[in-house]
């Protein structure tokens, strides 16, 4: 429909949330992008703020990645339509999406197999050496990285589909849980209580919660956790494998666990990145479970290794997302399995979008109010 | 055929090489095992001898399976059919047979759904609390759980079948190697061995064999491995995250490994148990790799962990072997695929097992030849 | 608790519902079975009748089953464990089971590999060469079979587990149905309206259901299905292929499918056994979809096999159940997902089996009320 | 290495052979394809002639592929690459490639789940309603359609990596061959043989080649069927079904095959289309068997679909190829797995490739020599 492409005005400036360096931030009006045939502008209207954006924040880097231009922050988004490539058939302006913010070559064996998360030429927002992300009025994406939001999804749901795709991919793609059985997720924050919300979406029967901020435990029991769980401090000269195991035994007592059958961990889902929470899920685990590692936490960790073989465990490391995972979100929402309203804690303007860094950063608001996720509207 | 069990004649003493602690073994006639409706009891003809006997011999112990009562030795072995069960249909008296050395319930829900290898009341040959091993004139076992060798193959290659299975375990069951693939192995003992013989069978292209020993890579080269490699020692000062990383770059320089594409690592295989060669194996693997973790090794080891999920790769224990695991095998040995025979380097008499121990032990008997395995006839 | 075991009196009966031959039933006083070490002995409370036990009675066979022997008839029964062999310690008099009425050899390539319903030496109730089935006061099972119902759950309830277990098997073992997918059941009879409730309770967007009869689809739609649809009948001349073409058009249309994407058919699960239906299925379902064959049906079927090829399809044969079936069919039942309740229509005294049987074959009682599962009582 | 992209000579005219009718074509010079900045252009040095070039020959259509406007033929080629996009990397003029002639949307859920054959916008050579083929001086793909080449592997053997692909997607990627199993293969045309080839190089015991062309089956034999069959013709009055059953038993007793176990057929490869080989590969195959339709035959055929229940089979279309299909066929010929040149009975100039469609068909040359593959060379 060529005739609505010119129904959205376009305003002429395209302004922009800049990080120049460690805790250098700015806004500036960049250019609006010019679309391929097979790419669409997107105007965009919520952007959730997430762990990474503020580690750039204070580091300018993450792991090998490191901030060399200046770039736009902010990767979790939706949007509107505002036009569309000559070859995209799929979308018109005014369309509400949601963004998958990484595009891929789609011509190299990872790509071509169906694992595109690992394309070595990934482009995706506010990941340097990229120098744009979804912190603008203008975003621009091909055509099939844009997700249609039904009716009942708001553009703020829209924005968590990023995180909630995450969350998807650990636990249903690579995780493949399965109705009735029982998943622990170490980390209740946005992504571990994204995780415990698929899970219950998809059926299992216990979710237990492990964190040591008990506030966020009592959040987690409220929104999807069937059981939680605070590590107890070591005792003095204890040394970090007896730790790790006496506290497996503890999580285990108190939430009826068993080492097989019906009361046994099939999944683990680790989101802490906490080297005594990887050693944990590796002994509350049944023979034979799947263990995922979803947040990157710590590079080098000491691990209990005679259990993966033992037990002859799955260890699965999961890398954002892939084919699949953002339809499973937009679904799992639409039909009212995963409800992401109360995750939104704080809303900015995109004008205050600083200020939602640093709600993120502390956890927690002026008022002292714990903050999940934080989101920040385009601008007006 | 029930005539044809009355043919072999029943010796009536059934001596036995048994282990009461420490460095403790001694000779003893034990009772010849009764035979159930669906049992076989076999004559044993030779028995490999394996590290963790070794191990046992020396510690009296391995992780958390500690000798109590004096045990029988030995679980790697082959035999010929003495008598079987009147319910047993599919062997008979005089046939030659593997011995798969663990009998399990077969009514768990890992027995059931086809992993029988994790079935918690495993009776597994010559390890603690079981008293029996095969290193006696008898041994007794569900008749399912001996395989036919064809005429072409051996007793002793028939020994051979227990750590064979191992191998093609952890590289066909688990690594699900293709055609075409590259793996390393990590560990060129006889396990290592094994599982480059499969990889070449199964059709790897490239087999880089890792190992301190420069004599056992000579033999690997010879016998499967297309690449071999010593890592070189540490730098002064060098932390062991920067030599592990350090040397996965040699390696891959040193057998013309790519990160990624045709060059790239497909499948590691783990099977010396050391530290620092997880960490290369972690290096070195292409993303969205198998990693396979054959030898239990050391019980805590530190990890590149950022690996595992930036690469998303599956990482697996293997724990000795399931269905389909001997069957493989002996079709590999029966087809002339994988070749045992160099493999053998030592025999004994079963009046000189403590020899063998010893040899294994050492690596290499008193002229200073190496000893890869070394294999124990029945008794006279 | 070995005292427990005394607890229950042992009737001195064990009155049966025998089949001689074709329409030639009888009660006989068959001896109470006897048990082995890891058998346990059930007092049958409660049997489902299914169309393969109606058809034995009007032909006295199955295909290449054919009634030997005067043979009890039922296999769809839950009870109370009366006794309980000596190694049998996962069960205790008094306990309230499900039984799963197959018992297989554990030793065979199919039994270890994970898929014990094609082990060829199964033993299953009522079925030729087998004599016995659980039409009878006693019957006898390895404890590994029998599956502990939850308090909340029935003993009728529970001899529904065998149907709903072939409903698991088809829709989430085989089918290996996602949340968000839409499925199309052909057959609105007992199994495919489980199966359409396995769908719903493991998150089907869409269940289209299928059949000639519009008061078991007005059901279907109370029960589990978001769209129904009657084949209207051929056109005179019309050729069979051009039919089934036709038809599928017209359904895809009525429930809103489209041939790729969010609305296409990802899973077909043919209940039904009709020809035409299995044309049906092939036309609508998604190129890559699963289609799963549950239906034996007519022997000999004509099928548009192009499309196999052409939509690189899977198709999959489903037979009975495996490992894991019962135990998630249990688990849905339990936490409420599936509600078995509104299928039982009709009950009957064990005396009045015969009449039970005559209902299921008619469909509907003398009343003319539709007749879905018909259960029969335990004798008194 | 930009320089040489200007080395190679760019003749001014595209000859290329054209179908415009049944039985209608002609040589014509077409404009040469202009590429974008991920595409090269090929000079075709070799095409191979298969069934369906001359199916469109013969009937102007395959199935729902209807010939509209003229058509350049041909769709199995290797060449030499004359020039790059922009941003291509992989590959620079001079290159030897074998090209995969189908360019899909990498953007549809198809293709980006790793199924890009079934993508609905696939762009097929010689396939309407695409009017470009690579019988013509020159063809254009993107990049990551070409494969290289080893120096050991000519453009002849390249122009068969196309219905190699065909036999690797079949037997690997979808039967999942694994080493020692048996197969039967029916059909003993160019792909059939293929497939029998792939079959061999991956490890099957037992290749068992059925058609009923003898002459073809001797040549099978000695290229790589371990056993060969000629169904007889049926009896008088004697039904289809009938007759596949009794021909199955015929077969299994020629092969020595056995219903289950280490002689039973694990996986059928059906390529001839015909009804009745369809029917005898049911029955043939042992429970839990993975049957693949290759060829599409027949658009209807009448089926013993009892088998699929009863013995739970697993029944998979197989559409060209998809992701690692051309890489493992490559590398199977480089590695010298699969020798691809006792196929190749005849070679044509450009200028007499009606004549290669005419042996083709006619299954011979004028002198009665049995044609295998006709190759076409490229324009002079």
């Amino acid at each position: 429909m060529a005739s609505s492409a010119n129904t959205r005005p376009l305003k002429e400036d395209n302004p922009s949330f800049v990080l120049r360096g460690i805790h250098d931030t700015y806004y500036e009006n960049r250019p609006i992008p010019q679309i391929g045939p097979k790419d669409v502008l997107i105007e965009v209207k919520a952007t959730g703020i997430c762990g990474s954006d503020v580690h750039y924040l204070n580091h300018a880097r993450i792991g090998d990645f490191v901030l060399g231009e200046p770039m736009v922050l902010g990767h979790e988004s939706a949007g509107i339509i505002h036009s569309v490539g000559e070859k995209v058939t799929s979308l018109q302006p005014g369309d509400r999406v949601a963004l998958e913010p990484g595009e891929t070559c789609m011509g190299c064996s990872d790509c071509k197999c169906g694992k595109y998360n690992l394309c070595p030429d990934i482009i995706f927002a506010a990941t340097p050496p990229n120098t744009v992300g979804t912190l603008a009025r203008y975003y621009k994406l091909p055509a099939d990285l844009c997700y249609l939001l039904p009716e009942a999804v708001s553009l703020e749901d829209g924005a968590m589909m990023e995180p909630l795709s995450v969350a998807v991919h650990s636990v249903s793609t690579l995780g493949k849980l399965k109705s009735g059985q029982n998943v622990i997720v170490f980390g209740a924050g946005p992504v571990g209580l994204l995780i415990m919300a698929v899970a219950k979406a998809l059926g299992a029967k216990k979710i237990v919660a492990v964190d040591i901020n008990e506030e966020r435990l009592k959040f987690a029991k409220q929104y999807a956790a069937t059981d939680i769980f605070v590590p107890p401090p070591a005792e003095k000269d204890e040394s970090r494998p007896d730790y790790s195991q006496r506290v497996a035994g503890l999580l285990s007592q108190s939430a009826g666990l068993e080492p097989r059958g019906g009361n046994a961990i099939d999944l683990v889902l680790e989101a802490s990145g906490a080297e005594v929470c990887c050693q944990i899920g590796l002994h509350v685990i049944k023979p034979g479970g799947i263990y995922v590692q979803v947040g990157m936490g710590a590079p080098n960790v000491n691990l209990p290794w005679y259990l993966v073989c033992g037990k002859e465990l799955t260890v699965l490391g999961s890398f954002r997302y892939g084919p699949g995972d953002y339809p499973m979100a937009v679904s799992l929402v639409s039909r009212g399995l995963v409800d992401l309203k109360p995750l939104v804690t704080h809303r900015f303007k995109f004008t205050d979008a600083l200020k939602a860094f640093h709600i993120t950063q502390a956890g927690k608001d002026e008022d002292g109010k714990a903050a999940i996720k934080c989101v920040i509207e385009g601008p007006e």
